[in-house]
């Protein structure tokens, strides 16, 4: 097979961790003769500094002419003080995410039996957890009306969502819970918004359709909790773009592999694939970031993109191996244990696929 | 001195678990040479079933009258699966909140040291968290304008907020800064919403006010990452409320003890103390509900409420007491060891003032 992947490392520890991405999915293109066609784009901080907007329209263009986009990661110090700059990287991810389409963000907490003792929560709370947010991505309060009154003394933020607009992510949601266990939570605040009650109508509307899924309802309080008392209770968790910004990066932690969370958003025009975190500026250009959540990322883009799942396993397959010897940057590596550049722990998956 | 209180017991084991905290009360005043003056009043699921609302006119005007309100629990599960139920609990407990101008909600999370193993956090990423959160209680999206559009179609909720409010809840923080370790962290998602970015500019704008504390900004979604993995890090808190709906119920899990943490609304007219925990429906009647939560709520009164630091340590001391002797409920005890009932807490807590 031939693909087209829009390559947008963006900032910070993008370009080096996208890099071994690439290196890795080179690899097993070559392996599996398939043929891969990149092309950079411009996002974030670096889109600023070159153009003037973070997300500017060739890219835009580019994303759109492609099978698949690969992202790194944005934003820059230089914006951090000033969330009210007129123009900031965020702006392009929002953008970006509104223009594409990309309505439903996927992203899977799991563990590494190797990384276990990295969390923060004890073994017996963690162990065997596997869930996956669905967020929705280009609604809510990211998106409604927004401003200030009386003379900038009053300001105001507008959540919006429509029942097509649950309706499209919610099914996700179901499709997803129908490949696994078939457990489905619905997280909202129902007891207190119009918008979670919404939420929660169409969600219950949908149930006869999945005779075969066992629905919860939670509010995303009682969530917050329990994701870091029992987080292997749960396994598929739909939610609204803004509970899901707090309880992703929340559940992310507990799995004490953050540096490893893959993650991908899906909609209409094409699909994303990006590793969590962020771009972790004061590493930039030390070739000492942890490739792997990108190398993951790209799996999932083997898989959820392309269908490719053996490819999509192959990769798995290695990082799992590298993590078991120790082939690790010094986020990862073990007191005493020596500590692998980016690019080394890249070159190690390549010459072991 | 004297002191009238309103004595609003709510659902489920709030009877029971105020109870409790009555005799400890009575009997502290006794030993300090202090009158109270309880009067009853009702709220919740228990208000709707006696007079069809949940917050009462009568109760409102008992609060208003009293020097605090020493508050139980509400809910019931027959309001469970129907968030839009024309009348619920929950809308009794956001019009106290509004009427009684209870704009700040103070929710410390601290460790007891006997209890530190229950944490779901390892010890040493939990011990010595000793932090509280300032929740805006009375604007935002749980009170702005709030309905359906297009046939019911469209759902919207309205987050608003003055500067006013703003102010008003960070002068506290500040002030309760200024009596701690002089760290103060404003949490928002200022890159994202314009009311965060009004929290942000006031916030700024006051720090010249207090030069000797230390602010620090943090986005919601950070904060929900190191809330879980490094809790002691924080201190102070401020937020508005949805927010702090969300993140003082993920700290009060971290520190292993939320069946003892205790907090305090406080505003223009009057304060009104807690027990964070629910109603906790299947215990009612029961006996066994732990009632050190709201016993500790009644001790934030004295010191907060009626400036009586002494009686407010003593019943603290009291209650470690208790926990170092194992006088606790069944939620606490240990493997084998005798649990003991709600009341029976209660009745050695008297008994060792
Ligand atoms: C940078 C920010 C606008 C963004 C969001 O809130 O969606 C980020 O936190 C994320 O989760 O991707
Ligand atoms: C019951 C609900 C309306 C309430 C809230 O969201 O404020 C509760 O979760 C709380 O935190 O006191």
């Amino acid at each position: 097979m031939k693909f087209n992947i829009a390559l947008l490392a963006g900032d910070g520890i993008g370009p080096e961790v996208i890099n071994e991405a690439v290196k890795v999915s080179d690899a097993i293109a070559k392996k599996f003769n398939h043929e891969i066609n990149w092309t950079p784009a411009l996002t974030g901080a670096c889109a600023i500094d070159a153009v003037g907007v973070p997300y500017p329209d060739e890219t835009h263009e580019i994303c759109m002419a492609a099978d698949a986009v690969l992202f790194g990661a944005i934003g820059h110090p230089k914006y951090d003080n000033d969330p009210s700059a007129p123009v900031r990287p965020e702006q392009g991810l929002l953008l970006m995410r509104k223009k594409l389409g990309l309505f439903a963000n996927v992203r899977p907490t799991f563990t590494f039996p190797s990384l276990i003792d990295n969390s923060p929560l004890k073994r017996e709370r963690i162990e065997g957890t596997d869930l996956i947010f669905l967020r929705e991505l280009t609604g809510g309060i990211y998106f409604g009306e927004k401003g200030r009154k009386d003379d900038g003394e009053t300001a105001f933020d507008t959540c919006t969502y429509t029942r097509a607009e649950v309706k499209r992510l919610a099914k996700k949601g179901f499709e997803l819970a129908m490949t696994r266990s078939k457990k489905l939570c619905c997280v909202d605040k129902a007891n207190v918004l119009e918008t979670s009650r919404l939420w929660r109508e169409t969600v219950q509307a949908m149930e006869k359709e999945y005779p075969e899924v066992t629905v919860s309802y939670e509010f995303v309080d009682a969530v917050a909790m329990r994701l870091v008392q029992w987080p292997n209770s749960y396994d598929v968790l739909i939610t609204e773009n803004l509970f899901g910004d707090i309880l992703t990066d929340e559940a992310s932690v507990i799995s004490g592999s953050m540096g490893l969370m893959p993650s991908a958003s899906v909609g209409e025009h094409t699909s994303l694939y990006e590793p969590i975190h962020g771009s972790y500026p004061q590493a930039t250009g030390l070739n000492i970031a942890n490739p792997l959540a990108t190398v993951l990322s790209a799996a999932m883009m083997f898989e959820d993109a392309f269908g490719l799942k053996e490819e999509a396993e192959a990769i798995r397959a290695v990082v799992n191996k590298s993590l078991e010897q120790g082939i690790v940057t010094e986020d990862l590596a073990r007191k005493e244990a020596k500590a692998y550049k980016t690019s080394e722990v890249g070159d190690w998956l390549v010459a072991n696929l």
